[in-house]
């Protein structure tokens, strides 16, 4: 499926935490630079997620805030 | 300000785009990696955002989806 | 791409509305049942959206609250 | 309350499974097509939510994706 | 409608800014307190918000993000 | 950092509750208006999150919905 998210950064999954509904997952886009996601327990088990694995870090746009120093 | 949000993912501003309400930022926090961030037109005047300046795009995790090829 | 949203629900485009930097879309996922989704106006360009068409409306369970009567 | 959200498709409850902090709520709202939503436990045990209990599954227009084949 | 967002903050609309496909609202729920809302202009009009209406801004508890000084 | 997210209302905490991946936060804004927050423990963590602290709502304009009666 091609999906209308503008934002899909490829990574390596680096640590995965489950709790009873939520997974918290760590994504490793670039050296140095890691995405946090919370997506529920089944679609983590759903899509396989492991430590290792190549995975897309995906969001919305309309998602995505600004800061400045 | 400290904020809860997971992500906050330093960069360089390559585009704003301006509509009526809104206004679509292209942010590039790795080389060849971009994220575009939609946030009011109004946030956009009041951070100064342009072309070049050192910006964070930042994302809850909540937000932050996982896809696999 | 697979993702970890946990809702993605095929139907027909019926309308698509254009502003200068979001789009609005209909999407008909069962007889009388419609679903809104404001994307941006390049996410719409990029999948080629237009009435007829078949997509996907694809939804991150914790963006679903629930409403009674 | 009538709210802003475009979308808010009828059902019904098939399953709820609760966590410490959150819900996982499937709804479904038309013979084989089912939402899932994640929502606080508090809001669950507020709306009296339960298998076979009458729901809508609201969502907001900017958290819908459009996805292609 | 009861709904699951945990969040509903009785106000007064104090402006309303409609673009092409979406509308900025801003709401005073206490004195000097304002909320800022993005809808679809559709929604805008379907609720017959204007200022001086009163209205609740609605926020999923998901949604909500905390900061520190 | 400032931020792009339109909506900082300042408060005290008034609870937290852990769960094993995600805090559920309540924050007085105003004398008898609360905003729940639902955040990672982690983040939680981070920022000391605590019964009392003076705190940020932080709400992005377009997860603002608005109801009216």
């Amino acid at each position: 499926m091609k999906i209308s998210a503008r934002n899909a950064l490829k990574g390596v999954v680096k640590s995965v935490e489950l709790g009873a509904v939520n997974a918290e997952i760590v994504v490793e886009i670039a050296p140095g630079k890691e995405i946090t996601s919370i997506i529920t327990k089944k679609s983590c088990e759903n899509l396989g997620v492991k430590v290792g694995k190549e995975v897309y870090a995906v969001v919305k746009a309309s998602s995505v805030m600004i800061g400045t120093d």
